[in-house]
């Protein structure tokens, strides 16, 4: 999907919501059991629930890989079952070099190869240009690329001043001389508001994939205020807070409702913002 | 396999060499294609031909997700397939917050959750403290921090000047906080030789993990040269030179004789520093 479809799917839903698939099977409502596949029951069940109201999944590939190979044959069922014009998003943090990272991009984008064909992959800027750019090689496939984290963790490098800026404003100067934001997003965390205001400077055009509104406490108004551009500009994620919503039978029904309150109020930012 | 139990592995086998299973179908020996998993196949003609020639093996995710749902399975039985007494290392790069990184460390060190518990993984420092100390939770498990890297990429971003040190040497100085040389080694290329001697003052006691030498064109001599210390701490990796010396039937046997160069030429370095 490339950047005009992404901004016309978000007109359309009047949403740029993103829903994060974090299976744990401990919430897993326990009804789902007397499928074979609980976990996948479970996300198709999510799936089809909110994918009116949501632009965006995004299957975090941890949660997937820790039930070993049933696991990654769920997260390949999963991307199977995602709308195909929803846009979805590996969440898998890699990066390597540049040989391997062609695998990873092989991996969440061949489906010949690999079974999946993701819109998206989180990439870990550590590594620099080589290790970015093979999955920039797969026509409109996007690289979200760690910039500002939503973590506590996030201050440990990510802050330190260097000549030129900080670590995560030299990510996003530099990356942004590898790509354009045709296929370039950056990861900034919800927790993270007063900085991006800063970050639009920095990367005007981006998308942001903004993770942590909801369970790890970010705002969506305070994301809105300074990080909407005239493309909306944004994909905010939501998970925990939306999938287990409810851990009983109404699960399905209960994360619509979560994620319906998230769609009414991107709606009206969009709305107040003439976007929509 | 703690740290005392390792140099006791180097001791005994005069060798600090890890072999890189890095399998691409293209280089897989035709005639392994009348197995059902030539690639398994492979690996573990490779792993037989060599284990008393190395210490580790480090297969690299990479190369088995890009496969798909047979790769996972075949990483999965190439785990299996590695002696219990050398050293296992996940090369996955991976690093996210701390409730994903505990999902990560499940699916590579949780044998009864996902089917594989490496000794080791491989981790991406860039979301710092929360996203590497889930995996130094599990007892006698060891996180190989990405620090200065083999790549060309590594000018990009861990070079960069802060006002406590380059970052990478950031990396070393702050994640040795978190724990200690017992849980927690670097992981320094091969190509970055002149760099060795500053590595070991951050890191006087930590093992490194040397990626670059032979196929990326890094000298075993150099990174010994500074990188030795009191129980060796070095694992050198060599991948594609080994596993890739002959493409035709004889691969096994070319796979040991580029294998035992190394051991040879370590076992020399070894005795040379009076650790054997």
């Amino acid at each position: 999907m490339n950047k005009k479809q992404l901004f016309e799917q978000i007109k359309n839903k009047k949403s740029f919501l993103c829903v994060g698939l974090d299976p744990v099977l401990e919430n897993i409502p326990k009804h789902l059991f007397k499928y074979d596949n609980p976990v996948l029951e479970f996300n198709k069940q999510i799936i089809d629930a909110t994918n009116d109201l949501c632009v965006a999944y995004k299957p975090n590939t941890a949660f997937f890989e820790s039930m070993g190979l049933k696991g990654w044959d769920t997260l390949i069922k999963t991307w199977a079952h995602i709308p195909k014009d929803i846009f979805s998003i590996a969440d898998a943090k890699r990066g390597d070099i540049g040989n391997t990272s062609a695998m990873y991009a092989d991996a969440f984008f061949n489906e010949e190869k690999s079974g999946m064909s993701f819109d998206a992959i989180t990439v870990a800027p550590y590594m620099g240009e080589d290790s970015v750019g093979p999955f920039l090689n797969h026509k409109d496939k996007w690289v979200i690329l760690l910039a500002l984290t939503s973590n506590a963790g996030h201050s440990d490098f990510q802050l330190h001043q260097t000549p030129e800026g900080k670590v995560y404003e030299e990510v996003i100067r530099i990356s942004s001389k590898w790509s354009s934001s045709e296929q370039l997003m950056f990861v900034v965390g919800a927790t993270r508001g007063a900085e991006f205001k800063n970050i639009r400077k920095l990367a005007p055009d981006n998308f942001l994939l903004v993770p942590g509104v909801g369970a790890q406490g970010g705002s969506l108004a305070e994301v809105c205020q300074h990080g909407l551009n005239n493309e909306c500009g944004l994909l905010v994620n939501s998970g925990r807070s939306i999938i287990y919503a409810s851990k009983a039978e109404d699960f399905a029904e209960r994360a619509r409702e979560e994620a319906l309150k998230l769609q009414q109020e991107m709606e009206q930012i969009l709305s107040s913002a003439h976007l929509i």
